[in-house]
């Protein structure tokens, strides 16, 4: 097993990392420090909006019950829900899928000055539609370059794109299941797909890792999060997120020069 | 001056109501009894989620600095921002004017399961497009027997409308508009627009009654909410939604048939 590098910036192996990993750290501990750092994104949501220079865009992907619902929910606790938006990309529609895969993605890319969570995204393009057979080879293959393309153009024009991949372990995700089945607060999470989902669990890895591999491009690495551990998970999110807000340097704007010649009567 | 109706059922006229009503209330208490309401909205929402039978829509309106965003804020901090939707109507683009006044607004309803947003709403198109004269008055006229179909339309099909007029007074506009000059963290929020619509102030509270007379219909009242007080403005607001989620009875949905039958493997 190797150390967890959270950020791709070479080729990896799947199977050489530990969904398990917490770096030894102490568990109240860390989460006592992913609540300060919510805290903190809280605090600065505020400046981003008042900017309105740049948005920042938070992309979930990871097999089913590896944690994105709770992961945004816990990364953003302290953040106005005002200043944040949600899309969760299900099936494509009729109209959805008479278009380019980037179509619907596009148009939900979020505002500047706003927080954008996409809970999966265009990457289901070349993971679901390739392990279900939805399109030939050639078809999810030319998707990374387009992706990485589109991705490239939203950095370019402000969009600051963190990826994540919830690594989930089969096992912790059966004991996840069986949760779900077990606990009536959690039944509705659990769907005759998931079922089906699992069955395929060696073609879905193999297509995360190819994806990983593709699209791990400089101006937007994909970020790989241990998440048989919640908590560990959560934290190294925030981390990340956090950064890349101080990143920005936010202030607050100038008065505009006119705002001296007013008088409110 | 008339105790503040929170629900307008008859017709009204806004200068009986005092912006700085607080119902004798104390200031600590009722920001206590707020935050409780708050927590209590953010653990409702997940039920909400889980049933997807309703969406919640709460559409707010009110003159510049009567606290829209500060409302959203503390009503909705303890909500998971992935269960909400927000919505910022401003000028319309070409491809919004080129379309009747709904259609950008019907696009933004939230989908079943969530919380709507709307900070400032179609009824833009009978305040702003009136006192501007952008409309003539047979088309403004007219809009109000149009959103009141519309509203009643969302209703039937599972939206619950909750509508707050945030009453300001237009001493306190003037207060903090001067704290947005003098405040560097609020510079931003200080537009020219700010300026020229004050200067309309009479014919916009003219507008904002008959539209209160005109739209408060039973499937979705107007709620008058004094606006003086940012304390207890909150309160009327956090009490209301907190009054109507309940009325729904959430109860975590009934577990599938199909789901007793389910191995784990």
């Amino acid at each position: 097993m190797e150390k967890q590098p959270v950020v791709i910036t070479g080729r990896i192996r799947l199977k050489r990392f530990d969904p398990a990993y917490c770096g030894g750290r102490d568990k109240a501990a860390t989460k006592a420090r992913t609540e300060q750092l919510g805290r903190r994104i809280g605090e600065l949501q505020p400046k981003l909006h008042a900017n309105a220079r740049h948005a920042v865009l938070l992309i979930f992907q990871g097999m089913d019950a590896s944690g994105k619902d709770g992961a945004i929910r816990t990364v953003l606790q302290y953040v106005n829900p005002a200043g944040v938006q949600t899309a969760n990309f299900k099936v494509p529609s009729a109209e959805e899928s008479a278009h380019d895969f980037l179509w619907r993605i596009h148009q939900a890319v979020p505002r500047r000055g706003s927080i954008g969570v996409f809970n999966r995204s265009h990457y289901e393009a070349v993971l679901a539609e390739r392990v279900l057979g939805l399109v030939p080879k050639q078809v999810w293959r030319a998707r990374y370059g387009q992706i990485v393309d589109f991705e490239r153009m939203l950095v370019a024009n402000g969009v600051v794109v963190l990826k994540f991949y919830l690594h989930l372990s089969r096992r912790e995700q059966a004991a996840r299941f069986k949760e779900r089945l077990a606990n009536p607060e959690k039944n509705w999470k659990f769907s005759h797909a998931d079922v089906a989902t699992r069955q395929h669990w060696d073609d879905y890895i193999a297509a995360y890792e190819d994806m990983l591999n593709a699209t791990s491009h400089p101006a937007a690495r994909w970020c790989l999060v241990p998440a048989d551990r919640n908590w560990y998970r959560d934290h190294v999110i925030a981390a990340t997120v956090h950064r890349a807000l101080k990143a920005l340097k936010l202030k607050w704007p100038k008065p505009a020069e006119w705002q001296a010649r007013v008088r409110v009567k």
